[in-house]
């Protein structure tokens, strides 16, 4: 970056002159470049509306139309000279403007201000970012579901505590996720909607008495209203704030889902296998496969709730209109958005690579009496004992078969039968792991028919 | 509390047995027992759905059903007794509703664990605070309509950077709020909605092989579906994340228009009286009302954000299904939600007793050139300058008045002349607060025929 | 708690009275209670200085700090009954001295006010709490020590990544932790060095103009010295903080224990096995043995880092002297500390109980040639070959032994010659997992020689 | 940034490489080369150590040290290509390396690993940050101590609740924002003390066979002593979590001093004129002047306490010892640091350059009645009234006075008498506000004697 000129634009009030220390803490330029496509897009959108309303004339608005593509082809063709004295990139842009164009450069501003403008450009960043998660989180719930359709009947254990629990299924375990990002996705497209409001033409603060039309430039820029009152469109960051939110519970479902490809990575475990494309190896043991990708997804949980909590703060307590403080708000979207993306991309990657290792997860299904709930369950149902006394009943068979070193199908009928005479050669149908999961057919539950027809139906809805 | 017995429901292995740490730590019950309406509601629904399945007896599904009531109104009426040993509330309920009728309440817990109970209860429990959110909003969203309507052509500062910067009016101010605190209901609806899925059935994590009926029980308890994978009904908890995060963003808000009230209180402001109800004072300073409820708002937003951040970093990380970091939900959740509602009605109190200060807000907003916008403005509109020339024009004009110890619409038309040649006595028309908040009348702007307009739009909204 | 009398002590200016919200909202007296103690040991220090500074009679201080225990003792025998109208402990306290000892009860506030006097007790109350906080990481690390102790030999993988990396000692990851409690038995000490500075006698905010003795006061209270600026002193909420920010990192260290623990305990692998005491089991698996306090303590880090962040919030931005704003203070710091504690307690239950599975622990070390590490130091140690070469050599040799099935130390010298000629017959001398941990005796590794010094260092340190 | 090369350390086991994906998740030379002078200075002492212990020749380390100080040459110059493949600074420091001397580039890492590296560079980064903290914070208090002095006795309101409660001086409430920031320096000053243990040589994780001398490159980097857990010394962020607790604590107080500089530059408050050089204007409100600088500060405590969210959350539940989790470190910690020096500075200036405004200081100061606390003291003081009577006579007097719309000192000694006979012609002695600060003589209060004790005993100790 290179200040090529000092900010003329303040008028010569200021003798001193911002120092390096003011220019450091004050200048935007460096992060808001970002936002050069959305500010471009904003001032065409108004300049149109001007012209349309006969508040400048027709060939003003068209050379400074033309003028901004000028300057947004120089941006992104990195040829543009940022200047720091110019403070941001809205300065800078009007600055080039009246270099390119001249004269009607300056009755851009006409009916607008920087506040309304910043609040603009930065809804339209947020959104075009609403958008982009909602394309990762699709992206990555269609990797589940083909995940989920390969093992909708492959057993593994559910684990509670991390301790076996229940036989479930692979396909369950995954679409345990897709459910989940699919409220995320449920999410973004709320606060899509709420946020989709345009705050241009607020100006300042108190809105304008030029005869603009806020409705035109709202519809311009793709929003479905124009903001309500000029004073929250200005001070609003809500956008902003709820698009963190939203993250966060997504980067949390991330999280939970990356500890498992940790766990299930680990020698003990060795449940999944994941590709070389997002592990790191050591070059003298090459069995270790280390799964940086899964805990850099796990760690982006930190930084973007951090950033939640640092919009919040700057937030808490501000009295209205703009306060400068609102300028902090960019740096830490921008983080996270970037974060988030790059989470879910690499989430998407793993998944699609991964391979489920499905003897291991198997043998791990069966061990630990993990079918002794399905025996209880049974009891209850087959001789009609009460849920607490089959519990008792149960717990008294899982210890003799301990006893025995066996597990609940080696038992012979007789030895069931010591227990509580009721018992038939029946129950043998309901133990063992691929007995257990198929007897859970109770909606949403885990076995392969119902997964099947979980899968069935988000192809429907995302299709 | 007292600790009437020792859990015998664990069954003996546990030869230890927990000791006072482990108690401390594990019990839920001084909380939980918060839920006791929502565990009973939930039984009752899945004991007649177990009966209408033939699954238990009508009898026994009857027995259950008036037995949990004489529970409840144990509970409500302050007799039953907590047992600590007893954990929860779920098995406080439980062990009761034996007492009560014997063996048919051990067949309750058919088709369901306490996993999917929680998870029921806590639902339910955020449900109805969701509401109770909807309905302090829409409260003090009416409180702030009545201020609106009563000051919609008050003049008074518009701040930016707590400096004035244009004249709004009093009602446009209080609109602000308006969209902000309508936000914060859309918000609460929209989580409402997502998160209206019933876990009852889910089990431990797995399913049941009972053939229950899940639509039935989520009906009969208010929810539109049941929720659809049963690992990811026992270990979802976005509810109550999306609750900390809407309650968030509402205290935020909260704690902005407290900061502005705690300022305006000031002697130095003076912009507005709060009522002795909602104040404390001093026994020998009698000018002295501390805005003691503004500044207790003010702080909610710590102690919400406070628990969302501490439910987030419980949840991070966590493999499913249920593990017991879990249970740290929901204390949590009940701090907020309890100073959530607080400060929504103390709000909605403030802001009905409070009076503006007319004359102070009306000497604070012709102060320091205020209306010099509006001068630019005409120059812009009417002499056809642009933007930035005009700007110019009346800074020399400010300057001149600065100089004689004037305001603008004292200076005479000769004196503008000097300046600028062009300008004719119309200027004076958009000189003075009165005149400038008039002509600002672009959609959502501050002139009082805008700002009743939008509060008719919000009346018939909210009607 | 019942309201026995109106706030008569806010004089008779308030008509209206404060209602059931504002009660809610204001009073404190719900939690504050808690420093009843504290707050009868400041009033009675600050009595025997009146008395000594010749501000009140001695027979008046005496009756002061006589009546003074005997609130206290009702208070702690249950018998006071406290009131909401009377909002807080102090004015609870100092109403019933009045009833208990008449007009010298109304000496008592001279030279103070509730502002210093609210500083003082917190910070009593605070100070002790790092106390047991200090008390209990000591005994944290004792049951520590002595599991390194016992196991300072014993040998079981050394993770990165969750994978296996080289062979290190139950001690030495034992000594780990230690490291990280005495961190933060050092962190509390600072802390409490810090803020051991009395507020009292800062009165409202301005000091007072009667001849008191602060530095009497501070000693009589434990206090180095009085803390030297009074409009600082009663709005500083430091030691607060800092006491948060500390607990935040010790529960943070917990965090990874107990994750560890929970990881360990499960059936994949068997690491170590928690007691019962701190365990919970199921009915009908047996087997089954929930780490629910492991679980419970990696949970607390969520709610002490969100008291944390609830009282940063609040004390952003706040204006001096004091601010009501600042009554959010005690739920945060009274909810951490007892969290802090109870998980303090937990783990050093756990870590006194638990027991390590010591041929697990061995097997694990072994597997997934954990010394190849081991073999290129040998090289460039023995054979001066450069690190990187030596990477290679040695990447070479695990490639040959994975291709024929087995571990390092099985390959024969010829073919270890096959890759290196110069390798010679000592090279085994380094391989195997006990040769391996014994050579790592560089300052701090994890050599059993270097762990028992580690141990013999801190047990002088902590004797 | 420009890929040179892939990464061949990793050897060939990766055949499908890091795409895109892995590549921008994965890589830290974005960020990381922020370290490189670290980096350097750490490997040049851990040359020379092996040098010294005889692991490598005298001729290789001098290599490998001059080597290093070409490479840090070529980076400051700017000339240094930076390689995401080569994924860190530290990859890329050694690659370049051996480009300069070859084959004894491969022996720098001997006996140490990319792990304890890393710890080494960050802490160092760290603790030139803490260094720089201090050096912000004394230049700080130096400038608070210069206004303190200069307006030692200048009287202002002192506010509770942002009321006026009692008159207290310019240079004692300067003062106390000098005891917030010393307890800053202070905490920073043990942090230091705490970290400043050496992690280098902990190797990978578990210490190394080679003969390193680890105690003499602590004393070569300036540490106190090397770490004395290798596992610990890997894994141990708390360093970076102090620093950002510290610093969280450090930025409150700048937002609470912010808050009041733009409530006093406020037109209502007038009580403080910020230099130009810390505000911005605007071009036709020449009165206007944007206290930016103060609303930036403000906002920092944002994204410092976010920055310790995110590096708390990132390391909770962290199983020992490395995860590529950390990497996540040291943005979060680089943008705090950044933004609390800039703060520091920007404060700094700020304090120098301000002007409070005397006249309406004092005026403010005198309003409301705010000596009404020292009336009611002399009440107790001279006629040895009990304090709450004396309250209750003072409260009479006020109204007197506020019925005749006059200030307590402009009533009569006969109206006085009017409500209690004994009080003399003495107690006009103790109104007033100069009367009333001048009286505050205790310890740490706000007569301008004590306040220049304070100020003396400051500048002695910063000497």
């Amino acid at each position: 970056m290179t200040d090529k000129t000092s900010n003329a634009m303040w008028g010569g009030r200021f003798a001193a002159g911002p120092d390096a220390i003011m220019e450091a803490i004050n200048a935007s330029i460096g992060y808001d470049q970002r936002m050069a496509r959305q500010d471009i897009e904003g001032s065409r959108a108004h300049a149109a509306m001007l012209a349309a309303q006969g508040i400048v004339t027709d060939s003003d608005a068209e050379a400074i139309r033309e003028g901004l593509l000028t300057v947004l082809s120089e941006i992104e063709g990195g040829t543009f000279e940022f200047s720091t004295a110019l403070e941001d990139i809205h300065m800078n842009v009007e600055a080039r403007l009246k270099e390119v164009i001249g004269e009607p450069a300056g009755r851009l501003h006409t009916g607008r201000s920087r506040n309304d403008q910043v609040a603009t450009d930065f809804k339209l960043w947020v959104r075009d970012q609403i958008d982009a998660a909602i394309t990762g989180i699709d992206a990555l719930i269609r990797a589940l579901l083909t995940q989920a359709e390969d093992g909708a009947d492959w057993v593994m254990p559910g684990f509670t505590h991390l301790q076996t629990a229940q036989p479930v299924t692979w396909g369950h375990h995954m679409m345990a996720y897709v459910e989940m990002f699919a409220r995320d996705l449920s999410r973004f497209k709320d606060a899509r909607a709420r946020m989709n409001e345009c705050p241009l033409g607020a100006a300042a603060l108190a809105g304008t008495g030029f005869p603009i039309d806020r409705h035109m430039t709202a519809e311009a820029l793709g929003f479905d209203r124009p903001a309500a009152n000029s004073l929250d469109a200005v001070s609003d960051r809500d956008f902003a704030l709820e698009f963190l939110a939203a993250s966060s519970i997504c980067a949390m479902h991330l999280s939970r889902m990356a500890e498992e490809l940790v766990i299930w990575s680990s020698a003990q475990f060795r449940f999944v296998t994941l590709s070389d494309r997002f592990s790191t190896g050591s070059s003298i043991m090459p069995q270790k496969k280390n799964p940086d990708a899964a805990e850099l997804i796990r760690a982006k949980i930190g930084r973007i709730f951090g950033a939640h909590t640092a919009l919040l703060i700057v937030m808490k307590g501000l009295p209205l209109a703009y306060s400068k403080d609102m300028q902090e708000d960019k740096e830490q979207v921008f983080d996270a958005a970037d974060n988030l993306m790059l989470a879910l991309a690499a989430m998407e990657g793993m998944v699609k690579d991964m391979s489920a290792n499905r003897p291991s997860l198997e043998a791990a299904a069966a061990s630990g009496f993990s079918t002794a709930t399905d025996l209880a369950d049974w009891l209850v149902r087959e001789l009609n004992m009460p849920f607490r006394d089959a519990h008792h009943v149960t717990g008294a068979l899982v210890a003799l078969a301990e006893g025995k070193g066996c597990d609940l199908p080696d038992l012979s009928l007789d030895e069931m039968q010591s227990v509580n005479t009721s018992i038939t050669e029946d129950v043998f149908g309901v133990l063992g792991v691929h007995n257990s999961v198929a007897s859970r057919t109770s909606y949403g539950g885990t076995a392969p028919s119902q997964v099947r027809s979980q899968i069935a139906r988000w192809k429907e809805i995302l299709a």
